[in-house]
């Protein structure tokens, strides 16, 4: 019998509860012991709940517990988060987390104190719900150099940028309906202006390149300047607006970003729609390889948990090793990245298509047929400090996203 | 140092040969020890090749050097290399396979020998190439109850179907193109006829439900007989044809089947395209998750066997534990299974119209624009066995084909 202890009772908290009882049979055959929850901790109470035998308010009855040996944070928030779990690794219980903000600021240590103490610090539902994506880059992509990862990583601003693409609608209207739906939160900033893509493009490309990639340095935009207009300028070119977040190497740099980009239809991430997620990792020799699945929701979210759990009861007393030390990556300011831009210009295109062939050379213009006193155009690849020095030449932008293209 | 062995110095073997060589640094940091080839086994050789020190031509060699702790089994074929692969097992050695018809055909026993010694069987590269599917499905989503498991799992067959779709092309001229471009053998029956991914999706499925699937009762029809007019009519549909190897878990009856199907563009698997291959799992609870990638390839494939070994490297003494027991799973025969039907009669519809509708009941007609003489209809959800019944009484059925469709 292995003992969990399962700190935070809320969404996630009580899918896996749900998900080991429903389970438990497959789950204890796979983790070769028989798994039981000893202590679900949680400030509130929960009459008549099926934890309330279990339940404790004080996390040190857990700690202090030496029978308990796998702690499943599900607490999420930085703090208390990062106490107990650290505790909990100090006194040699192996831990699995869901909480992306937990592994973004403090992941490298948790896994050395893990290391250091031959347990396991595990945390495949930070990222992407249930789809398995930081096992496979840490124990299947590991005979290639990765060179790039890139990915829709938030599943709110993805069904917003859907819902404006598929519906028509504005901006507010399909935050409303997020909201509505529980989608997105009542204060949806994280999701909208990308601190959420962040946070995991940074445990993502710490991981991808074994170093630490601090979450603060990354270059984020999030899409709430987007318009239903700028959505049809990119369905003119067959393309989408996709919220990306990406590491890159490139010419011996790392650049990472988390902003609006459009996406061709030719592209594997075009086609992911709605509130899924998909990962997308190029190696030298692997070439492309995407991972696609739901990026949130409790029982998802709470499987990717569960699946650690096994993992952790497989390895009591031995470290699965993570590729991901404290020193940081070095990234290249974003101004010397080379791509194209999409550039919306409200002015009449005669007026000023000199102007522009002149500062920007070669590029192609688009109108769409119904919407007039404005036009937009798509510049040759060109660094972004280059862009942004070009476009202060040009009257009346009112609008400018990135191309995702490979070069 | 851990010693390991190469069985077939041929495409993959030499890959296996090349990507340890230029990532060893990185491999032998992920391994924890350094990885050192110590043994090329191969019938022919290789004068002034990286290799020709290590060769050997007798496998007695490796099998008799207790230094080799893994054995890396890239012949393909299912003899010699069973005969090898179980030796090597029971002398205590770990293998790592790229080779299909040899896990299709004697997985379950493999494993069990494995387990038996602590040791373990690994074969990431049998299916899917370069893309993590078969650890995922071991160890990532353990959690769930997989409902279905779906592939394009045939890069030579995806191609020629793009091609088709892109070009207009017809089969042969497909075919052909593939076989100049190296993508289709000069025999290209296992992979058109579907006998290829029939192997795959019996490897998955038996990872995904645990129980062994005998390759050989898979109804398995390939793509010999689709026409660049059958892929009119899917385009017109808003679909494409792809050849699909499934298993599906419903009201407790398992269904397995490699065919063409016609698959809506909303499906995750319809923009799969090229030689590229997707691999779509459906969870009770984690719901849709699909791994997509190159499916074949040297160094892909290559870097799957590598991150094998490096996993095989890690847990020398210690059986990674796979769920593929030896007792078989009960196949449902597909005249059971519900689907919709697309078909093709070669009449004027007035002429039959009606007696299709008697047939079927509310059909949806479709035509194309310039060709006539014939003309198209889907059915609405019905057994296979009952559509089969049915189909006899409408006269001059050129084509029928199934429909990808959740009913």
């Amino acid at each position: 019998m292995i003992n969990i202890a399962v700190l935070g009772y809320g969404t996630v908290g009580s899918g896996v509860v749900e998900v080991i009882d429903k389970n438990n049979e497959a789950i204890d055959m796979k983790s070769g012991d028989k798994i039981r929850i000893k202590y679900v901790l949680d400030l509130r109470d929960f009459p008549g709940d099926r934890v309330e035998s279990v339940l404790v308010h004080d996390f040190d009855v857990i700690l202090n517990d030496p029978e308990v040996k796998i702690v499943v944070e599900v607490m999420g928030g930085v703090e208390p988060a990062y106490t107990f779990v650290r505790k909990s690794l100090l006194a040699g219980k192996s831990v699995c987390t869901s909480n992306k903000e937990l592994v973004a600021a403090h992941g490298p240590e948790l896994i050395r104190i893990a290391r250091e103490n031959s347990i396991n610090f595990l945390f495949e539902a930070s990222v992407g719900g249930a789809i398995p994506v930081i096992r496979p880059i840490n124990s299947s992509l590991t005979a290639d150099r990765i060179l790039e990862i890139k990915g829709i990583l938030n599943g709110t601003t993805n069904y917003i940028l859907t819902q404006m693409d598929v519906e028509g609608w504005d901006f507010d209207k399909a935050l409303r309906t997020a909201q509505d739906l529980g989608y997105a939160e009542r204060n949806p900033e994280a999701d909208i202006e990308g601190y959420d893509a962040c946070r995991k493009i940074a445990i993502l490309s710490s991981l991808a390149f074994g170093h630490n990639v601090n979450y603060e340095n990354i270059y984020t935009e999030g899409i709430s300047k987007i318009t239903a207009t700028d959505i049809r300028y990119a369905k003119k070119m067959k393309s989408a607006i996709k919220l990306l977040a990406s590491c890159t190497y490139e010419d011996g740099k790392y650049y990472a970003m988390v902003a609006p980009f459009i996406v061709r239809s030719s592209h594997p991430l075009y086609s992911v729609s709605g509130v899924y997620n998909a990962i997308f990792v190029r190696g030298s020799q692997i070439g492309d390889v995407m991972f696609y699945g739901s990026g949130a929701g409790k029982l998802p979210t709470a499987c990717a948990v569960v699946a650690d759990i096994v993992d952790a009861a497989k390895h009591l007393d031995k470290h699965i090793y993570t590729f991901w030390s404290e020193e940081n990556l070095q990234l290249t300011g974003t101004e010397n990245a080379t791509r194209k831009f999409f550039v919306r210009v409200k002015k009449d295109r005669a007026s000023c298509e000199k102007l522009i062939k002149d500062t920007f050379g070669d590029v192609k213009f688009i109108e769409l047929d119904d919407v007039s006193g404005e036009f937009g155009f798509v510049t040759t690849p060109v660094t972004e400090g280059s862009f942004n020095e070009k476009l202060k030449n040009i009257p009346d932008v009112c609008q400018s996203i990135r191309l995702e293209s490979r070069i």
